[in-house]
C-alpha cells in the first residue's frame, strides 16, 4: 500500500464523527462539495488541478489489516463500528471540472455523492490533494503568462514542503504549462521531461573551475550547460569561451551556461555579449535564484537576454499565497439541501452547476453558478468522472495540459496581467438564493428545540 | 519500499554531476554542511527539526531494480555509472544537532562526511527533510511561547502541501511543545496523542443541533466536545446547558464546547458565562480558526477563556515565513576547505562546531560558530549521530520533545516575545575568516586558467 493513500490520513473527528453516524443509524447520501471561498491578493483566478490524485485515492480507500488493529487498540471506537470499517470502500459519484480549468471562488471543483460515512471519511485528504496543486498551478499559470515561449523548469523539490509536495509541484506546475521540472522521481512517476546540469559543489570540488566544466562536458557531452556563478560570472564566461574551440575538436558542443546569483539580467546582457564576441552565439543562457512571476515580467520587459529559467522555492511554496481558504462542505443529506451559517463561512446549499459564457474573441466572459437542474446557458464546467466507485474515463497528463494551455489562451486581458484589482463576473443564480433562503426557513436552528 | 524514501527524490544534476565524478576518478571524501543563511522578519531564533527523517532516508538508500531499469531507460547515463549505482550505500558520517535545539543563522545543524558521489546524491532529500520540519518547529515554538498551559492540537493536515507534510507537521509541532494532533496517521506512525470532536458537516446532517449533541454524546461519552458555532453560537451554548442534566442522567458529563468562526476572543467570554450560569463550569471552551502567533498572545492578553486551541493551516504552511533560505554546501573535498563565492551566496569554508555560551541565569548568552579543530569554550552543538552509515544510538520522541522544552525554557527574554528586532550574538571564529582567506588565495578561480 502507497501510506500516502492510507484511510488514515485523515482527521480524528471523521472517525468519531462517523462513529456517531453508525451509532444512530445514519446511512443516507450525502453531496459534499469543494470550493474556495476568495481569492487572496495576488490572485485573479485559480486553476483547478489534483484531480487524478483524488480519484486514486479513493478507488483505493480501504482500512489495512494493520491499521484495523491500530484504530481498535485505540479503545476509541465500538466494535460494531469498526467492523463497519473493514468493509468500507468508496461507493460514491463524482462530478468535478477538469484538471487545468480555470475557476473562481464559490464554483465548486468537485462534488462527492455518497454514504455519508464515505463521503465524510474522504474530506481530509481530498482537500489536502485538490488543494495543494490548485494552489501550485495557480501559482505557476501566473509565471507561464510572463515567459511566453520560455524554456521553465521546476527546481522546487528541496524547499517545497516533503517529498509528496515536490512531486505533485512538479505535475501542478507541468499541468500549468511548465516544460518540465528537476524532480527525477517525477520523471519516473509521472513522464514528466526532465532537465539538469550541475551545482556549485561540482565546480568547488575541482581545483579550477575550467577542469570542473572539462570533466563535465566529457561525462555529458549531449548536455553541457554550464554553470558560471560560482566565483565569478564573466570570468567564468570567458573560460567558457576559451575551452569551446578544444572541446569542439573532441566533438562536444556547448549547450548553454546557467547564472544563479547577483542581478540575473544584468548578468545574462554581458554574458550574452562575452559569448557572442567568443562566437559562441548558439550557447543559450538559463537563469535561476528567488525567481516569481514579478521578477520574470521585469526580466523580459527589459529585454534580457535569457532562454530558460529554473524555478523553485517561491512556486513550491506558493510563497506569497502559501494556502486557498477551500471548504469541503455538506450541501445536501438524505435528499434535503444543507447550509452552515457559521459567521464569515456561509455556504450556498444544493447540488451546483457552473456555467461559463465567452465573448466574441473565445475569451472568458462571465460565470453563473447555480443548481444542477437549473441549467443555463453557456459551458457547464463540472463533469461526471466516477460513478458508483469507477472512473469514467482515463485522462492522460497531456491532455490535461492542453486543456490548460486552452484555459489560459481564453483568459481576459485584464486576468493576464499581474495588475489588480482583478474583476471577473461570478453570478450566484436566483435559484440557489432561493434554496438558501427556504433551507433557512425550513431548518431548526433559529429555535431553541 | 516507501517511496518517501526514493533514491530518486533528487534533482537530475545529483546524477550528472555524479557521472562526472564517476568518469573523471572523483572519489574522496567531501564535508557537506547544512545551514540557514539569514532569518527573514518573523523569526528570531530555529529549531532543528527532521533528523530523524534524514538518518532514516541515509541508512536506507539504495537504487531499486525498478528504478535502475528506469534510469537505464533514460539513455543519459553510462553503463559504467549505472553499475556504480546499484551498489550505491550510503557509508558515511553524519554529525548533527540535535532535534529541538534552537540554533541561528550560519550555525550549520548537520554536517555530511561521505565520498563525494554519495554526499551529493542525498543534498535534495536531505534538504527537503530538514527543511520543513525545521520551518514549522520554528513556527510552532513562537505559538508554544504564547500559549503556556494551554491546549494546543494540531489541525492542519487539510492544507498542508501534501500527506507528508501533514504528517511531519504534526511531528515537528509535537517536538515544540503541542500537545497532540488530529491526524490519524500521525498517531499511528509517531505515537502522538490524537484529539478531535465533530465538524460542521454532522450537525448539518441533522434536522436540530440538539440531535446532533444527542447522538455525538451517545457515540463518544467519554469525548463529549460539541462545536456550537455551525448555525448561532451563543443559541448553541444554551442548547448545551438544556441539554446537560439529561445527559447527566444517562451517565455522560460534557467535556468541551468548540467555537470555530467569529470573534473568538468575544464568544468564548459570552459562552463562558452561558455555561458557567447553567452550572456547567467543567464544560472547557476550546477555540480553532485562522490562529497564529500573534492572535494567540492577543487572546491570552485580553483574559479569553479559552482552555485549549486548535491550530491549523497558518501553522502547517508556516504562512507567514512559508521558506527557509537554508542550503546544504560543500566545505571541503579531498581534504582541501573549499568555498563558494557567488554574490551574496558566500560561504565559510571547513567542518565547522558551534559554541554556546550560558549567563549566569541559564539563558542562551552568545554562540561562536568556528572550525571543529578549534575548541572553545561553552557546549558544542553538532555531535556524532552516525559513523559509516550506521546510527549511532536512537532518540525517543518524548526525549526530543523534553530537549526542545528545555531549549526553549533557556532562551533570552527577547527572543520569548514577538517584538522584534531580535538579536542574539553569533561570532564567526578567526579560525573561519583565517581559512577563508587561505581558502581564496590558493584557488585557481581568480586567475585566468
Amino acid at each position: 500500500m502507497n501510506p500516502a493513500n492510507s484511510a488514515l490520513l485523515t482527521d480524528l473527528y471523521q472517525l468519531t464523527m462517523m462513529q456517531g453516524y453508525h451509532e444512530s443509524g445514519m446511512k443516507e447520501v450525502a453531496v459534499f462539495e469543494f470550493f474556495v471561498r476568495k481569492l487572496r491578493p495576488g490572485r485573479g483566478f485559480l486553476m483547478a488541478a489534483g484531480l487524478e490524485q483524488a480519484l486514486e485515492f479513493l478507488e483505493g480507500l480501504h482500512f489495512s489489516p494493520e491499521e484495523m488493529a491500530w484504530l481498535a487498540s485505540t479503545g476509541r471506537f465500538s466494535k460494531g463500528f469498526l467492523a463497519s470499517l473493514e468493509t468500507l470502500r468508496f461507493t460514491g459519484d463524482v462530478h468535478a471540472m477538469p484538471e487545468g480549468t480555470v475557476f473562481f471562488p464559490n464554483e465548486p471543483i468537485l462534488r462527492v455523492t455518497a454514504p455519508i460515512a464515505q463521503a465524510q471519511l474522504v474530506e481530509t485528504r481530498l482537500i489536502n490533494l485538490l488543494h495543494f496543486q490548485t494552489l501550485i498551478a495557480s501559482k505557476a499559470a501566473r509565471m507561464t503568462l510572463m515567459a511566453p515561449g520560455i524554456l521553465l523548469v521546476d527546481f522546487g523539490l528541496r524547499r517545497a514542503h516533503g517529498a509528496e509536495a515536490g512531486l505533485l509541484a512538479a505535475r501542478a506546475s507541468y499541468i500549468a504549462g511548465f516544460t518540465g521540472t528537476a524532480t527525477v522521481q517525477a520523471g519516473m512517476q509521472f513522464g514528466i521531461p526532465l532537465f539538469g546540469t550541475m551545482a556549485h559543489s561540482f565546480v568547488q570540488a575541482h581545483d579550477g573551475e575550467t577542469l570542473a566544466f572539462e570533466h563535465f562536458a566529457h561525462a555529458q557531452p549531449d548536455n553541457v550547460v554550464l554553470l558560471i556563478d560560482t566565483y565569478d560570472t564573466e570570468a567564468a564566461a570567458r573560460k567558457v569561451v576559451a575551452l569551446a574551440p578544444q572541446l569542439e575538436r573532441q566533438g562536444i558542443r556547448i549547450k548553454g551556461v546557467r547564472i544563479d546569483s547577483g542581478n540575473l539580467a544584468d548578468h545574462a546582457r554581458q554574458v550574452r555579449k562575452i559569448l557572442d564576441a567568443g562566437g559562441l552565439n548558439h550557447v543559450t543562457i538559463f537563469a535561476s535564484g528567488d525567481l516569481d512571476e514579478y521578477i520574470l515580467r521585469d526580466m523580459f520587459a527589459s529585454g534580457a537576454p535569457v532562454d530558460g529559467l529554473g524555478v523553485g522555492t517561491r512556486m513550491d511554496t506558493s510563497s506569497d499565497v502559501p494556502y486557498l481558504d477551500c471548504a469541503y462542505k455538506l450541501q445536501e443529506y438524505a435528499g434535503k439541501a444543507r447550509r452552515k451559517r457559521s459567521e464569515g463561512k456561509q455556504t450556498w446549499p444544493g447540488r451546483k452547476q457552473v456555467y461559463r459564457s465567452y465573448d466574441a474573441d473565445g475569451r472568458m466572459a462571465s460565470d453563473v453558478v447555480t443548481l444542477e437542474k437549473d441549467v443555463q446557458p453557456g459551458e457547464p464546467l463540472l463533469m461526471p468522472m466516477m460513478r458508483g466507485g469507477q472512473r469514467i474515463a482515463a485522462v492522460t497528463l497531456a491532455d490535461i495540459r492542453n486543456h490548460a494551455a486552452t484555459n489560459l489562451a481564453r483568459l481576459p486581458e485584464a486576468l493576464r496581467r499581474l495588475q489588480e484589482p482583478y474583476n471577473y463576473q461570478v453570478e450566484i443564480a436566483s435559484a440557489l438564493h432561493e434554496l438558501a433562503a427556504q433551507v433557512d426557513r425550513n431548518l431548526h436552528y433559529d429555535k431553541e428545540e
